[in-house]
């Protein structure tokens, strides 16, 4: 018995992706066709496709949409290695990245233009996620000249945009409602934009405090008065934001959030528009993540922000991260409210096949 | 650009099957189209079908054959995984495994009866491998009911056969003329079978000297007395063989051959015929390599050896290894001369795929 698949890389990922009607055909509940094909249970998988690490024993199982505005429907399974179970419960960022562009090569959503903007509807969140897929001529490719962190061979540039990513905790993209706080420290004065876009986050103008963006992580963990001082902003931050009731609670309420991240202009302006370096638990993020990313870039969005002078996120922002340069992107409503962050992958379609399930 | 190919696993190795005709009208140098296909250069080969280890990265190019009596050409290729090369150097006995399985797939050898044998060629080696592969009712399959040690799933069972072993060091099946000879030490007289097939090996008679061919590797490396009183049997054997001048002067001339290895009556009949502990280089293999399997086997095909009392290995014989049973057979030629040792493996066909080479 064989099943359909597609074997894609969605950034720094791989995934099967499997058409759920191809599935419900082949005659095994889901759990147990992944399980067989993958070759779980097997700390190897030996005999199937899994890859036998995390980022390569995924899953997409996808279908064209019957829901309003939606193109296409995407459930993630994180397939077990070791262990012969199957996860649903979460969605992986990367392997949300093929979705798009799978669609597009298999025809379900038609090229509209240079670059094609496929709705994606993830089951496991509920949440819809947007993919500007390239389609040059009006058509679908599976080559490009895009590059990202961890992935040495360049592929198609796939913006994936988070939809309405504002006041995720607090309600609200600007918490204290202005573009710019000022926090008061023993390092000194520094401008803030105080902002919730996936999550809290106090976004410092590192400038103001000596801090260039292109600190070296190692150094940065290994500087204790440094990251006592920074704890201080990202205390008086909380309690401004209403996250603790007041600054000397603030680690007590949440180590987590806000998040503290700083940003200046990029020493090469020819590579990069900004530098940031951002705080994750007390230390410096070796990248950064999909929510610190979705979060810098909702704070350059907002006109005043700390955003570098003569940046506009809008057009995109190629932002310095202590791994390597990310594009990120911001798209407002008419209203010129955000209604959605964008971030830069790759993906591309690495084989077509059909897999043995017996 | 896309190049057929099929995902298959040989024995404990995955490897993808190349028609060595697509590949050369792909437009592209052998080298180059593999390593694209496979991701490499990248440590993770996160960008094409490559598993990201030495298992996993291999590939088998494969054409019916133009030479007389040879059904099948095979050439083997190691892709590198962080390095941009492809080592075509070696033949891999694990992928060795899928041709036979995959020629009658393919059609290109038709089924003769429940089990067809497949002979082919090596091109890394210049040597013949035969293959005997199931073929239920005459039909190609790709399921089975065998299982081997390091894969947790039933396959086609396929018998890998090393065409006319005998006297690859020194010329003859058995270098000094007899089936047994009497080897004395410290621990007392040992019957013992000098064999040269694949390999030079001692085979010991194990209850002559209270080995039961089902000690702990790690004991027996840890017992340095143990060690001794079997280098000195080796010693002997190197002499009479004819690899080194005298006993004293063994170690010297080879530590690697002949291989020391001990055989007795398997403790459970209903699972094994025999038990069998080899030394490589001083320490206790913790299985058995196909080196030494075919030695073994050769050993025991010899009418008057140490084989256990009642068992036939050109019926088959199951050997217990330190990681489990393995089933090995010898065929003979019309004048009772050793023609072929056979190892069991099993192989599947995993995916049948169109890779993705630009």
């Amino acid at each position: 018995m064989q099943i359909p698949a597609v074997l894609m890389r969605g950034g720094t990922s791989k995934c099967w992706v499997f058409d759920e009607r191809d599935l419900d055909r082949c005659g095994l509940d889901r759990d147990t066709a992944l399980l067989r094909v993958y070759g779980s249970p097997d700390p190897r998988q030996i005999d199937g496709v899994g890859g036998a690490t995390s980022t390569t024993s995924k899953a997409a199982v996808v279908a064209p949409s019957g829901r309003d505005g939606i193109d296409v429907d995407y459930t993630f399974a994180q397939i077990g290695i070791a262990e012969g179970k199957v996860d649903w419960s979460n969605n992986c960022g990367n392997c949300s990245s093929v979705v798009g562009l799978h669609a597009v090569q298999q025809g379900w959503v038609a090229p509209r233009g240079e670059v094609t903007r496929v709705v994606v509807y993830n089951t496991n969140t509920g949440k819809t996620i947007l993919q500007d897929v390239p389609t040059p001529d009006r058509r679908p490719t599976n080559a490009g000249d895009a590059m990202i962190i961890g992935v040495p061979f360049p592929g198609p540039r796939i913006e994936l945009g988070f939809v309405d990513p504002s006041g995720a905790v607090t309600g609200r993209l600007l918490p204290t409602g202005r573009p710019q706080e000022k926090l008061t420290g023993r390092r000194g004065t520094v401008r803030a934009t105080l902002v919730d876009a996936a999550n809290p986050m106090a976004l410092l103008w590192g400038p103001d405090i000596g801090l260039s963006g292109t600190e070296d992580p190692a150094a940065v963990d290994a500087d204790a008065e440094l990251l006592a001082d920074l704890a201080e902003y990202r205390a008086q931050a909380s309690e401004l934001m209403g996250i603790a009731p007041e600054a000397a609670s603030a680690d007590t309420v949440s180590r987590a959030i806000p998040k503290l991240a700083w940003i200046a202009p990029a020493p090469d302006p020819a590579v990069a528009d900004a530098a940031v370096r951002m705080l994750s638990m007390g230390r410096t993020h070796p990248a950064l993540a999909i929510t610190g990313l979705v979060a810098v870039t909702g704070a350059c969005s907002v006109p005043g922000s700390v955003a570098p002078p003569g940046t506009d996120v809008s057009a995109g922002l190629r932002i310095l991260s202590p791994s390597g340069v990310i594009g990120v992107r911001s798209e407002t409503n008419p209203d010129g409210s955000l209604s959605a962050v964008f971030v830069e992958r790759t993906a591309r379609r690495i084989a077509t096949a059909e897999l043995e399930a017996s």
